[in-house]
Order: structure tokens, then C-alpha cells, then sequence
């Protein structure tokens, strides 16, 4: 498909996007959740969602009796996005202001994932994908657990990056003003673990330290 | 309007659900983006977008030669989300694993703003928004400036909220598994802050202590 063709052409700074997977996943992995656009009516809905990629797909979850993921799960035409912000672009013109991000944002229409397997394999991921290794802590899906839980995939063959990096750009005029300018980056960190009240297992090594991606 | 006539009104864990206005604006005002939802022809897309509340409306803004922010101003139905990562729920199953949010749902369609002096203060507050007292640093949008960019609001008459805290729900015979179970809160804060090359200003005061909400 050309560039042109896609419906995922960046058209707003077209100088921001990319097209590549690497890029693509890259930013699809370090994200935790992301919003599912769909359309009920003539109604849009946007809900946050948790999501792992897995290969060529995102995979989401939920109770079967969810209306919108029911309306996924029948093939409706949806929207799935994910944004890392990260910071903040003080210009010296409130009009140069900004924000640093990264983005993708994933058109189509989703499956429902019915092979035992690859559910399990999903929804073992979506484990995976919120805290790496916890599969092997937690005690596995049962059969009933799996039966009340829906699956959706959704390929990632319409997809596109956006991404803002650097400092602001203020116009050459603006350069003299008695103003501070830069960038002030914004992290996701963990705080202090809250054991559940009932738990006297020790903490798992490695959980103060949890950041989303390689940074 | 009741409850069940509303758009808005949450069905999947309605116990997190929150309608008053309070609730709803002190999500909004903590969030630094959200995710507007919009149809284009049958297919839905999602956008991550800055924003900022004013009293009874969310603002959003720019250029005018955006096509998404065009049908906005046409009046578009629209749908705005709001979403706060609070933290990971690791349950002793996987299954009731689960994450810590607040989210805000806002359903409407937007109005262009034409008036200079809501268009101008708008503006404004969305400065604010992203860092508070910036604007009295920053050089005031000049009328070029304001002429080139669309601002929007959307008024909050039809909004949710909805909300998980706490720790996971497990199963009474999964209590006695060996697997620490428990909240790993996440916090975004600021990183170091980095110049501009151009600039030889003095540092804000707080800049690195920019935190989101009153936490």
C-alpha cells in the first residue's frame, strides 16, 4: 500500500511519522494501556484498555458480556491507540509550547481469538506484558477463568508512529526574550509496594525498580 | 437526566462509576492529555490531545487545517477520555490481576470558539494546564499567532467517571498460594530538566519538582 493509500497517513507533520515496526513496536511495548475507539450509533467510544503485542497483533481482553468488546469481537471497524508522553516543551511564546510524545495509532477491525492456545498464550502475554516473569508466580487461568474471559485480536497491518523529540522551536526573535526554554522530561517510576493485607510472602526481587521500557 | 437514560453511564463494574462533578473534574484537571475519539466516514480514530477544563467545558486546539479538529468545529459527535495509570494489581492468579485507574469519559459534540476573548483565555489556560504560572513567563500569543489556531470546546454535560483502588480480589483458596500479591504504585515525575542550546535564562524554581495533581 503507498503511503498515500493508507488511511494511517500522518498528515499533521508528516515529518513526525514512521511506518516501520521497529518504531512501531518499540513504542507498542513500552506502553501499558492504550484507548480503543469504536462506534456505537453514530457515537463514538473511547476506553482505556490494557493491550500486549504479540508478533503481528494486539491482543485485548474482557467479560464476554461487554457490549463494546462483544461489537470487537464482531468485527466492528475500531481504533486502537497508545501514547507515551514524555515531556514537557517550554518555549518562550506560550504558542511554541509542546509536548514530547510517541504514539501509534492502529486502525482495523478486531477477531475474536477462539484456539484455546493462542488465548491462553494472549492472555499468558497480557500477564507478561504488565510485569515480566509474573507468569511464572502466578497461579494459571483455570478453565472456567478462561471461559469468561473474551480475547480480541487485532493485526497490525494499518498502523502508523507519530513521535515529537527535542527541544521547543521558538522564532528567531523570540531567541533574546529573558525566558527559560527546554525541555523538562516526565517518567513513569514505581512508588512503595503495597502488600495486600493478607500477604506474608515476600516481595518479589526487581519490583521497585519496574519501569516501561529499556530507559 | 437518570442514570440509565445516560450514554454515559457505566455497565461493566458500575461500583467504579462516579457521575458528580467533583470526582470528574479532579481527574480532568490532573490528566495532562486525553483521547478524542471522532468518525470519519464508518471508521473510528483516536488521537491523543492536550487539553484543559475551564469551569463547564474542555478545550482543545489546533491548526485550523487539521482535518479532525475541523469536524470537531462542525460539530462532530465526539468523545474525549481522560485516563490516570495509578498502579499494577498483581494477584496471586492471573486472572484478577488488574490496574489502578481513574478514567473520565466525556461524550458531546464540540463548538468552534470564535469569541477572541474565550478564544485568548482558552489558550491561556491551557499553558496553565500543562505547567502552572507559564504563562506569565511566556511571550502572549501574538493576533498571527491566534489567527492560525482553532480552539473548540466541548462542554462537560454528558461525563463519567470511573475508578479502581485498592488491592486485588482474590479467590479465598487462592489466598494461601505462595505468590506475593499486592499494588506497585506509579508515579509520573520529572526528570532532569534540559536547556534549550539557545538559553542562558536562570531555571524556573519547581520545575523539578513538577508533579501532576496534589499528590
Amino acid at each position: 500500500m503507498t503511503a498515500a493509500a493508507r488511511k494511517t497517513t500522518v498528515r499533521r507533520h508528516p515529518e513526525r511519522a514512521a511506518y516501520d515496526r521497529e518504531a512501531i513496536d518499540a513504542i507498542l511495548d513500552e506502553g501499558l494501556i492504550g484507548h480503543l475507539g469504536l462506534v456505537g450509533g453514530e457515537q463514538p467510544y473511547v476506553l482505556p484498555m490494557l493491550y500486549v503485542r504479540q508478533d503481528d497483533a494486539l491482543y485485548l481482553h474482557g467479560a464476554p458480556a461487554s457490549r463494546l468488546l462483544g461489537s470487537l469481537a464482531e468485527g466492528s471497524r475500531c481504533c486502537f491507540t497508545v501514547t507515551l508522553l514524555d515531556g514537557l516543551v517550554l518555549a518562550r511564546s506560550a504558542f511554541h509550547h509542546s509536548l514530547n510524545y510517541r504514539s501509534v495509532v492502529v486502525l482495523g477491525h478486531a477477531r475474536a481469538v477462539t484456539d484455546p492456545d493462542e488465548k491462553l498464550a494472549a492472555l499468558e502475554a497480557l500477564v507478561e506484558h504488565v510485569l515480566p516473569g509474573r507468569t511464572a508466580d502466578a497461579r494459571r487461568p483455570s478453565k472456567a477463568e478462561l471461559k469468561v474471559t473474551e480475547v480480541v485480536a487485532l493485526d497490525l497491518d494499518q498502523c502508523s508512529a507519530k513521535t515529537r523529540r527535542g527541544p521547543p522551536v521558538d522564532t528567531r526573535p523570540d531567541l533574546s526574550l529573558p525566558v527559560w526554554a527546554g525541555e523538562l522530561p516526565l517518567v513513569v517510576t514505581a512508588g512503595e509496594p503495597i502488600p495486600d493485607p493478607h500477604c506474608s510472602v515476600p516481595e518479589p526481587a526487581g519490583l521497585r525498580s519496574y519501569r516501561r521500557g529499556d530507559g
